[in-house]
């Protein structure tokens, strides 16, 4: 080996790494939109295009921030607020609604190669959480900022600040309705769930930019009829939300309880980096061994530095998808 | 072996376990008082003795309740209301302020037989937040609840609610007021802080019971001059609160920050899993290998099913304590 690709493999250790596994992309990003009953029998055509559509803007929109030299960071952000406008998906515009009729949402976002994290809890009128758990991260000098202090410095950091009644949507609404009435013991009109009517629909991203750095975001409304001040595992980094260099970015969705409990983001991480597990096998470990065991509905995306990624999830389905150097979306909603 | 032996080894293993390796202790509880700058100097002996008087009653309570048959959850619980009862612990009575002027209360508490765990984040009201995690893991299907929702769910569950000005207290009052200053480049009356006037003073135990569960909790006031809404890792479940059979009970105290982007509580869980660590080298590599080189203060208490426990921080001290079977309670403020 000569002098000068020796100093070039010094310079560049995860490109030289890259390229002597044949067929290992230099960027990635994969992404979630929640998991939960989600089945071919339960989809409209028409719900699936448009969910579908926007999983593969997403996803465009992600990588376009990673071809272009964008950091793995400003792709989640971006890709996320893609969902969190769309009123498909349990993020941002789509949020379900809390036991008392109001919208809570919960976003987290870290940086794998600093271990910065920033996140907000129970917002009510920040239209992009995604975005303000970022600049908890970038602005504040603390991780969780909850409630009206988080709303306060959101606003004071000039992000887009709504009216909590754009937060309102039919198809919740009338979720939230069926919820209350099964808590009461009477049967709703309709028994079918709406399409994408799941109760963990969180979405979230994963990324590997060009520098090898990675990065992994989360934002939901939370889960349907939840208690006024719940928070789930969405924001807190280790169980919904993780991104170290040293193992793996893993965003997670499902019933936020269990994540926490089974500190599932971190688990997933720490079975790559003390067990020398696959992101595959890690995945597997937590979400089917441990999860499956004590009935903790919900999936993950996982994702490391030499760009391979596993999207387990134990639920019917799990809208999900991923993106690499050619640019081509792939986008799945179902086991097969 | 005898069929008799053979069937009480197969009923008790925990127990038989223990016998075999000699000073085993049956029960064995550990707390901390908080870590930060606790020198001597900075010490005087009536504070030390108001500090280590609560510390051993504290000690006494959870003592009392293991060896009366209670469970891990029971001493973690009572011993800790002792503390949040106290002024001189940053938790309950004696919280620090936020840059608002505010006392906002974070508390967990992990039950490691079940699993199970509860938490709320930002209480103004509640007496004693330990209680109110507790009630939040028994009597709630979800794990964290924040600010007011958590206000309603405490008092609807009967427990002791408070005007927020029970927790104004003078010293912590100007220990705001020399941040305040500080933060405005003014150099404050008085340099020397107050004994107890460090900014880590979070109150937490780990106990393990007769029948080999093991508990933790965790109660703080957060930080002096946190910002409104701020959450820290006392609250959330693997980064200043842990608790699980297969591994060990951890409770932390620090720059919360820090420990919630390090998931602190549960790193030390997975080294003793994963790598095969003891308490003592587990807590050694998070606390002082891989929170020293990024000035994570702080410490934790561990404790594994054999009553093996560690008290690592790397700050000047950490009010620390244990007391094991022979009802003796040992306190220590300083490294030496």
């Amino acid at each position: 080996m000569n002098r000068t690709i020796a100093a070039l493999l010094l310079l560049f250790p995860l490109a030289a790494n890259a390229q002597t596994q044949k067929g290992t992309p230099h960027t990635m990003f994969v992404m979630h939109g929640g998991a939960g009953t989600i089945t071919r029998q339960n989809m409209t055509p028409e719900a699936e295009k448009h969910i579908r559509d926007a999983m593969e803007l997403a996803l465009r929109t992600g990588h376009e921030v990673l071809t272009h030299g964008g950091t793995s960071v400003d792709a989640v952000e971006k890709a996320i607020r893609v969902l969190e406008d769309s009123p498909y998906f349990n993020a941002g515009k789509g949020a379900v609604f809390t036991h008392e009729g109001r919208n809570e949402l919960d976003s987290a976002i870290m940086d794998g190669k600093t271990m910065k994290a920033g996140a907000v809890a129970g917002v009510t009128i920040i239209k992009n959480p995604i975005s303000a758990a970022r600049a908890v991260m970038e602005k504040s000098p603390h991780v969780l900022l909850t409630g009206k202090g988080a709303e306060l410095f959101a606003t004071k950091m000039g992000l887009d600040i709504v009216d909590p009644s754009y937060f309102w949507t039919e198809s919740r609404w009338k979720a939230l309705q069926r919820e209350l009435m099964r808590e009461e013991g009477m049967k709703p009109h309709a028994e079918k769930p709406e399409p994408g009517d799941h109760k963990y629909g969180t979405v979230g991203a994963v990324a590997l930019d060009e520098n090898g750095n990675l990065a992994a975001g989360t934002s939901t409304g939370g889960t349907t009829n939840k208690l006024y001040g719940r928070v789930g595992d969405s924001p807190i980094i280790g169980a919904g939300t993780y991104a170290a260099n040293d193992s793996v970015a893993v965003s997670c969705t499902g019933t936020g309880e269990y994540f926490i409990r089974w500190t599932v983001a971190y688990d997933i991480a720490a079975l790559v980096k003390y067990r020398g597990m696959s992101v595959e096998q890690a995945g597997n470990e937590v979400i089917h061994t441990k999860l499956e065991k004590v009935n903790g509905d919900g999936g993950a995306i996982i994702l490391d530095r030499k760009g391979n990624f596993a999207m387990p999830f134990n639920t019917e389905g799990m809208y999900r998808g991923w993106i690499g150097d050619d640019g081509v979306p792939h986008v799945q909603f179902y086991k097969d």
